[in-house]
């Protein structure tokens, strides 16, 4: 250690008083959160932020600061008083934690300039961490990760998906540290203090691994140093503490999981005794400076250069969707030095795979794990990066809890999920992704889109990157006919009216596989001399109500919805929110069973959702 | 080894063969498939079966037969293979792979008698595995269970959740393989062929590691008996082997995966060098019959004796309804030894530590890994026991891909999240499930339940108990009134109409916490002289159509739907699914945004799902 390094040990001892204080004030004031989860962590927060981590407290934004993943999000008020005693806002705010005119929320989101991902999932802040510390090198930044776990969280695979990450990365700008405090939510931890156990599971898994006290400022400082000076592989720091450190009637004992401390006598005595123990009020730290990145931060061009490009391609071509993305990310990585891409080993089902050609330094590959891809891309995309991770759409679901994260943080992150539905065919149900369409509509800030053809997707693949938000794409295994001219225009809250006439008996809705199903229900009905409207809802979310609304009403009052997707949640859902305020009568067309496999035609069929069934459908409700 | 086991070895080796010419030949037959990531594996399959497991095979679910979970869900022509050489069924069906009318799937399901839970998506069996596992103790069985995983599908978390799962429990009857074939879909796994290196995770997570040549009969024979003769903590038997083994043209060889060999020369050259390798028709094996239980079968009570318990509870309590879930929990498990609970670390906030202190030996702690926690219970399930795992609800969908497979596996499991919503208050929105009835309802065959008091609660956890079939239970963090008396009656399928006459101008539907918010609507419309007829659609999915349409076309064709949840995939879609083939219109009051932390009023307020709201909703629709 260097002598200035323990010449701070007594500021940083004070501080880590303070921020202690600051957070059981601050929840015995809101009368809920979790003081002892912070008073374990504070010696910790203190020697990071005030001896270690270089950053401009009143530029939290600063592309080049070292950055810091609270994952044990439960610990907000200590990390809100660090920010406080760094100069970040006034001490006195923190007594406003938890309520609804206060951005100091139970959990952080980044509604504060200071807070990157929300955390508040367990296990997530390391997998976010990979995606800040892959950012460093993308912006040619010195800066480097810090992530603060807790023992708890360390059951969880996303830990581990992200471990994997970090060393296949040589991610040796990363740094993580686990409180290990022993006391879970309800009981015990999986390791107790038991920190050598816990150890071989970060040695194994060929993680730097130290084991420290981590109420020891000093041995905090080293290991701090020992990771900064490790090249090659990230360094996982044990920190042994005690749950409520501090305060003698909690600490170390279990039951006294997100108490607060009781206003009154109780909570008069755990300040005295905390400040007794400080011995004087802290003097404001000096932190340094980040140095500024090696390259300029990476600018876009503008949307338009991009969005005016014409898809190469023409009608009656025949191309999957699928491939149409993959292409599309290939042209909008050329135009655009922030388009990222990541992968889960489906490169080649996906067609990413023609990105990491083009561009291979901004395609990362994070395996067979979908939770390290998504949080990677989250941390990516909360550094200005937009990032494209995509695989099949069904093992997006691995993922659920990162995009529900991921919509609570409002990430520009773009997903996209491939092999849509039974019309993937022979692999059968466990591939099929039917309730992706519900999983990314309950995201209520995340466009869902989900074209037909190659020209639609290309179009809004270009679409959904310069939308300033999370969008998710949907695609198609088969190839399908591409039916819009290259010239044609596509919005997010689009949809196009393909069949038209004013004399349709009801408006069939379509999206994807199903489109074509449409169309040739049209054709066989019309040679029946029966017409009906056909609208691509290209846009499911938002969907295009006016256009739904006016159709419902200029066909008797009643659309038919038709897709490749379980009832609940998809298109016909989408569909009946806009138009069943107004009374329009929607009747579906889904798949309304467990599926199985066999061909790509039998299965439409088979669950409902051919031509042939859409013409029984509009006969069915013409006759009424 | 014992010389019993060494003199079966050229018999196995030819039934490896077999093996490989049966899924090389089902794969080609069928144009699509994983044929080379069956050869790599077909050596330890042959090994498992015909030298190491004791089983029926003409009574595939005898509860004490050694199980065998295929992980690698798209080896399933080995698997079919194997079970045909087995003589569960003439190896000449295996030429349906993939048909419609074959159950022989593409991915392995629970419609062959063979399988327990459905693989396909990687990393969940060694989950569902540690169910099968602790079956075992708990039938008094000694069976032994293997799961067979790929290398590629190590990098997915939840494999080390279910590795941590595994040790906590001790479970030395659990023995995994994995097969290290080197080469992903796309290109080589995180580890190649480094073995070392792998076995060091596994090590560091402290279970028996063995590395053998995976092609070597006699090696995995041994590897299996030691295995078998280890105590206190399971086996992970890592096998070096080559993807496409057997075949020239494709061993070892990347850019195979997932494609049949084409018919024709190609084919009659793979098969041509299999059957030289083989060197003659292997003879039919004996396989071991398995032993009894020492212990009879868990049988259950009659249903009709639990479900006429009456709640012990009385109008006007006030009652949590996570808390009263926690309590029927424990009146079930009194009553019937099939029931078992399973906990991730939030017992004390779900109530089932109750169960714990009253049958703690069915009480399985998972810590904070829930697709450990969801396939542990897939497992149980699938032999005979009642899983009921739950977490906080919105951490459910950190296991949203275990639960899509739970539904195509048709297993009878039973979840319950708990603090649905934003009526938790001051946690935030990290904490708040606000898509999990999108995500419930999108399993078609999950039965969705949410009562609003503890009388219902209790019904409804009982209900959902003896429901051959998924359920879901989603509870509230905040106290509510009991407002049924306890002989009230309640069914999957079932609503209740608590506000009724000739005179409704509308009906609003509600369930969990909004009921008493439109129960209080009621009451203040009643005093503008305004009735509406307001109903408890505890029941989500199947969702009361009849009475839903009976009471919009008798208030003039007006539902407002009320929900603690976003606007997508939940009660509004339900029942606008119900109601508007009929042209009913529905109108939702739901969460439209991300929201944040405040008290359970002030959310209910801001975020537009009060009785105010409600009042107002009534007005609006009544002004047309």
């Amino acid at each position: 250690m260097t002598a200035d390094a323990s010449s701070l040990i007594p500021t940083i001892r004070r501080l880590a008083a303070q921020l202690r204080i600051d957070s059981i004030r601050a929840t015995s004031e809101a009368g809920s959160g979790h003081p002892t989860s912070c008073c374990s962590a504070a010696d910790i927060v203190a020697t990071l932020f005030f001896s270690e981590m270089r950053f401009d407290p009143a530029a939290p934004r600063n592309p080049d600061n070292d950055r810091f993943v609270l994952s044990k999000g439960h610990a907000a008020p200590l990390l809100y008083a660090a920010w406080a005693a760094a100069g970040a806002f006034p001490r006195a705010d923190l007594m406003n934690l938890r309520r609804i005119d206060s951005d100091l929320e139970g959990h952080p989101t980044p509604r504060l300039s200071f807070v990157d991902v929300a955390t508040g999932s367990l296990g997530q802040g390391l997998c976010a961490a990979v995606g800040l510390a892959l950012n460093a090198r993308r912006i040619g930044s010195d800066y480097r990760t810090f992530v603060l776990l807790g023992d708890g969280e360390s059951a969880e695979g996303s830990v581990w998906e992200s471990a994997h990450a970090a060393v296949h990365h040589g991610l040796d700008n990363l740094c993580a540290i686990t409180d290990v405090n022993a006391l879970g939510q309800s009981r015990g931890t999986l390791w107790g203090h038991d920190l050598e156990r816990l150890a071989r599971h970060w040695t194994g898994f060929g993680w730097q691994t130290l084991v420290v006290d981590g109420h020891d400022v000093g041995a905090l400082q080293q290991a701090l140093a020992n990771a900064r000076g490790t090249t090659g592989r990230p360094t996982m720091i044990l920190a042994r503490t005690l749950k409520g450190k501090g305060v003698s009637r909690v600490e170390g004992k279990d039951g006294w999981h997100g108490k607060p401390i009781p206003k009154g006598a109780e909570l008069d005595e755990a300040i005295g005794e905390l400040e007794a123990a400080q011995g004087g009020t802290p003097s404001r730290p000096s932190i340094p400076m980040p140095t500024r990145s090696r390259r300029p931060a990476l600018a876009g061009p503008s949307p338009a250069s991009v969005l005016e490009r014409t898809p190469p391609y023409q009608v009656g071509d025949a191309v999957a969707t699928r491939e149409a993305y993959g292409r599309a990310l290939v042209a909008l990585g050329a135009a655009d030095p922030r388009v990222v891409v990541l992968d889960a080993d489906v490169k080649n089902s996906t067609f990413t795979e023609l990105f990491e050609r083009a561009h291979p330094e901004r395609f990362y590959q994070m395996f067979i794990a979908e939770q390290a891809m998504v949080g990677a891309a989250m941390g990516l995309a909360s550094q200005g990066a937009i990032p494209h991770a995509s695989t099949f759409a069904c093992f997006l679901s691995r993922a659920c809890d990162f995009i529900r994260m991921a919509g609570i943080s409002g990430l520009n992150l773009k997903l996209a999920g491939s092999h849509a539905g039974v019309s993937i065919g022979e692999d059968g149900p466990s591939q099929m992704a039917l309730e992706d369409l519900a999983m990314m509509r309950a995201v209520p800030n995340c466009a869902v889109l989900y074209p037909a053809d190659a020209v639609s997707t290309d179009r809004l693949t270009a679409a959904a990157t310069y939308h300033d938000g999370f969008t998710y794409i949907r695609t198609t295994r088969p190839k399908t006919p591409v039916i819009y001219a290259p010239e044609e225009q596509f919005t997010i809250g689009g949809s196009k009216v393909l069949r038209h006439s004013g004399d349709d008996v009801v408006t069939v809705v379509a999206a994807g596989i199903t489109l074509f199903e449409a169309l040739e229900a049209y054709d066989r009905l019309r040679d029946e001399g029966i017409v009906v409207r056909v609208i691509d809802a290209y846009s499911v979310q938002p969907i295009d109500a006016a256009t739904l609304i006016r159709a419902g009403r200029e066909t008797n009052g009643a659309i038919i919805t038709v897709e490749d997707h379980y009832p609940a949640g998809g298109l016909g859902d989408a569909v009946s929110c806009a138009v069943s305020p107004y009374g329009i009568a929607v009747h579906r067309l889904a798949v309304q069973e467990i599926p199985r496999s066999g061909r790509c035609e039998e299965l439409l069929e088979r669950f409902g959702i051919s031509a042939t069934r859409i013409v029984q459908a509009v006969r069915e409700v013409r006759m009424g």
